[in-house]
């Protein structure tokens, strides 16, 4: 039983600052944060790298790039340069790792399918600069029900039919039990992902409900939901992914509490409900 | 442009009176009426199975039987005796069609395969009872969002993996707009549950955000939201369907207004957005 492969996602205890962050970590044990860029900008970029690399710390991914939906040329041009700009700034932090949330549809379009093939388009610009310098984008199926605002690819099979037009080291997946664990044909495509080399991130949320207005910010803390997380942790393993396992936590009632106690409890119950 | 095959389903003007719905259904021309068990029930079964026949309505669907994932024997025998008495409420209001939403999963149970499989057990039970009665079961997907409270059939997919274990005249079902635009797979679904003879209901309502709490009573009018109505449309009808058109609303804002308005609203709808 150990924290070895356990990271925290700064989100989960996005109260506290990022020197309180790596204090936080240093003082458990925990030695992989998963990082977010608004935070990280406000911190400094440069001095958020030698923080974390002067703690020890491992950086198991960035949050996060994407958004790359754009029906219009303008608007698609500057998500592009932005998710350049992510990809210098993982580099700049030291993670192999981009995660990216896609977009949703445009405001008036009912074309899922469209707006999926312009994902593959910009993947396409965006695959060989990242991989240029270092860093795998790491395509995130979000659960259906954000498919309309902000994530069109809805599927870890739709995932893989994007990432895999590309080459592994540019394009991968993020597996996000959150996200998945209603689906039953996860598992399979988790082994596809995992066959190709294109499970780039694991992360880990519970399903807790009544989800709240907005359904952004009721994830559950691990062990408190519908969600077995020894199974989607064995799925994974199976697939021969033995990288870091981020906790990532959009939770109201979690950060109202003290956030050294959030991210000590949260170590507890990953210790308790996926070692 | 017709009514002809524009179905209202009674939840979209749960303000309605059952005579009040009715005369609307009379005045504005429409031919179909999808009901629900609990107002039938506060009207009588015999006086609304008249009201509805003299009126000269056909019954769409009876919403709804189900809730068949109780681990507990007892509880799950009472929901099994609950569906009987739903086909006996179905058959004697003329309709050949019950809708289930299946349930979710147990409190404090993870098991999404175990109370899949109970499902089919108890559709074996039933599934015969039901055709005796001239009544088709329609196992409705819901969306992946209610996986865990209310209904752990949550794609198509799904729902015909358990349907074809047994004769379409016994299990089919539904193939609601709300539940299943979202998935690239559904197209292929409704082809094959449309070369069975499985599509028993046809329902639409749109997608539109934000979600409010709960998530249940935020289903969009047609037109309002990311729904292609006749791309859907025409999905059914490439696979054979040429039943009722059912539009189903659970929708707070709808249930504030004057009924007789929404549904005038709800039929012009149709016609602009479905037809």
């Amino acid at each position: 039983m150990s924290l070895a492969r356990f990271s925290i996602n700064q989100m989960t205890v996005k109260q506290l600052s990022l020197p309180e962050l790596v204090d936080a970590c240093r003082e458990l044990g925990v030695l992989g944060v998963g990082l977010w860029r608004e935070p990280v900008r406000a911190h400094g970029l440069k001095a958020t790298a030698a923080l974390v690399r002067d703690a020890g710390l491992t950086v198991t991914t960035l949050c996060r790039g994407g958004f790359l939906t754009a029906t219009d040329p303008a608007e698609l041009a500057r998500a592009l340069d932005d998710n350049r700009a992510a990809v210098d700034e993982a580099a700049t932090l030291g993670t192999d790792t981009l995660v990216l949330v896609s977009g949703g549809l445009p405001a008036g379009s009912k074309d899922l399918h469209g707006a999926r093939e312009r994902i593959a388009d910009a993947l396409g610009e965006l695959g060989p600069y990242a991989a240029a310098r270092g860093v795998r984008l790491a395509v995130e199926p979000l659960h259906p029900m954000y498919a309309a605002d902000r994530c069109v690819v809805s599927t870890l099979a739709q995932a893989l039919d994007l990432a895999e037009r590309f080459p592994a080291e540019q394009v991968g997946v993020t597996v996000d039990t959150y996200h998945l664990w209603w689906d039953d044909t996860a598992p399979a495509q988790i082994a596809r992902a995992g066959a190709s080399g294109r499970i780039h991130s694991f992360q880990l949320a519970d399903w807790t409900t009544p989800l709240p207005e907005g359904v952004l910010n009721g994830r559950g803390q691990i062990g408190d939901g519908a969600i077995d997380m020894r199974e989607w942790r064995s799925y994974v393993e199976k697939a021969g992914y033995d990288g870091p396992i981020e906790v990532e936590l959009f939770n109201d009632a979690l950060w109202a509490r003290d956030g050294r106690e959030v991210l000590a409890e949260t170590a507890e119950r990953f210790l308790t409900h996926a070692v």
